[in-house]
């Protein structure tokens, strides 16, 4: 599975607005291909569309360096990893070093950062058992092995065998399209099921861990990912099952005290209603609230696996001292 | 909003596979047409379903009742009203009754059900309450009022004024096609949302209850319904939310002890990777687990709303008390 590739000239990406009924690579030939594959999520998840800049700045800066970052930030003005990686290509093509070197560089961090949570992330899962996930939290979202799905893929190497529930995650169903997709090209056992099954999945004791991503982990571990996420955490207490929140430790906002301070984007009726079905679920009036993400309590997280380890409550304490 | 309409000679329904996006009433000619409806799920619900095969045998049963009533029957086998409402009509054309008189008493009595559960339910709310509600156990499933939404429409008939959360309900999509439909025309302040959302808007302090119907409650009080519907009263407990379940007293099966005696039925993975949508959401191997429905423990009920009363914990007790 590799969302993007470089053979050392041409760049290419998986389109994933057609997974997973089409697995069609498009190669970028100009600034403005780069520009569109990041704005129409043909790639996405912030790490990969971090490495995917690196490499469009480094491959397609024309006569202006400055002038072709900007256009690329544009993309999706939202996306941190965006503007912080094709910084990195103009100040290495200003001290004169090679910003495809550079962008190279960007891909293998973020993979040796994939596989260290993905090591602290598997120490604490034993061999067969069943794991429920939500959303997309994988190598289509990252490099390689991915986050949230990182000790599933490096377990799979090392001839651990799981049982993963995927959690389908509407409205925009990244756990059907890209998760379960992604698991069972991995030759992972996989099953997908609505979200609303969680509840009986984990009654009937298939479940021994929860592993999702993160969007941003507040200082006392209060953690916003995609929406739902609390809803399992919820379940996952009430079960008794360990859950996992994974990612990078830059997803770690000290600057951010507790969950209550992150806004929640709200996103389109039409994302509930519409997209994707053949017909309308709902009436046209039919008002919808659709939240992108939801913050899930640092109650109901057992531990955060980061690149710099792994903490356990009290976060507000452990989180710093992992930089130690 | 009448699912069932009987005009004294032609009998109509409402065809709910064409919901929300049409509204085509279907007169019925025959006893084909009637067995079509309910196989089809034209009419479902099993109250409606009830009161649809009652006014169908009545009309149609030809030269030879007994034969009619074992073709309607053989529509849904696992639909208990239907049998029971066509060997009323049976019942009433052998004691020399009119089977008409009959179909329209089994729609009355239906409705007079209904009402009381709905007073009983709308004794425990307050005018302004935000409510969530999970599948679709309204007018279109019964007759007028319906259960889970009884108190809803109600109320509204009362001059209260609600704001109603509708999970759509995956995989069939109930609470968007049907129960956003049917409060919307009713003039009742609904807003859509995903299942996966039910712990943010709880979160957010929108909901002072859940209120939900119920396909069979054992006799401690456990309750089997709509696949999803534990998890909410999970989310309603770790919120502090009252979690009511509303159906006719019949619904209380004493010969089932427990929910574990409940056997759940499993339907095809083409409900979750292909209905409704315009394209598969994920791979043709790959395996998707589908439970219709699910088991709320007793504890996690804070009432059981019936025809006969409102029954509280602990239910062993108290749902036998009812019928005294």
């Amino acid at each position: 599975m590799e969302n993007i590739k470089f053979d050392g000239k041409r760049l290419f990406i998986l389109d994933q607005t057609l997974l997973p009924n089409e697995e069609k690579y498009i190669e970028m030939k100009s600034v403005e291909d780069c520009f569109n594959a990041i704005k129409l999520l043909q790639v996405r998840g912030a790490p990969a569309i971090g490495i995917f800049a690196g490499y469009s700045l480094a491959l397609f800066h024309g006569n202006n360096i400055e002038k072709a970052k900007e256009y690329l930030d544009s993309a999706r003005p939202t996306a941190v990893n965006l503007s912080w990686a094709t910084a990195r290509i103009v100040n290495a093509f200003n001290n004169g070093k090679s910003p495809i070197d550079e962008a190279v560089s960007i891909h293998n961090e973020d993979i040796e950062m994939c596989r260290k949570i993905s090591e602290y992330g598997l120490s604490l899962l034993k061999n067969g058992d069943g794991i429920l996930t939500h959303c997309n939290a994988g190598e289509l979202a990252t490099s390689k092995y991915g986050t949230g799905l990182g000790p599933l893929i490096l377990g799979k190497e090392k001839g651990y065998h799981f049982h993963v529930y995927s959690d389908e995650t509407r409205p925009l169903l990244q756990g059907a399209r890209l998760t379960s997709y992604e698991l069972e090209k991995a030759g992972i056992d996989v099953t997908l099921i609505c979200d609303n099954m969680a509840s009986l999945v984990m009654k009937k004791g298939l479940i021994n861990a929860v592993l999702v991503g993160c969007d941003r982990v507040a200082a006392n571990g209060d953690t916003a990912n995609k929406i739902g996420t609390s809803g399992v955490a919820i379940l996952a207490k009430h079960y008794g099952i360990p859950f996992y929140v994974l990612g990078p430790y830059s997803t770690v906002d000290f600057s951010t005290p507790a969950g209550d301070d992150i806004v929640i984007e709200e996103r389109e009726a039409d994302e509930i209603k519409s997209m994707f079905f053949e017909k309308p679920t709902a009436l046209p009036e039919t008002r919808c609230f659709n939240p992108a993400f939801d913050v899930t309590d640092n109650s109901l997280i057992t531990a955060i696996i980061t690149d710099k380890g792994i903490a356990y409550p009290p976060f507000s304490k452990t989180l710093k001292e992992l930089l130690k």
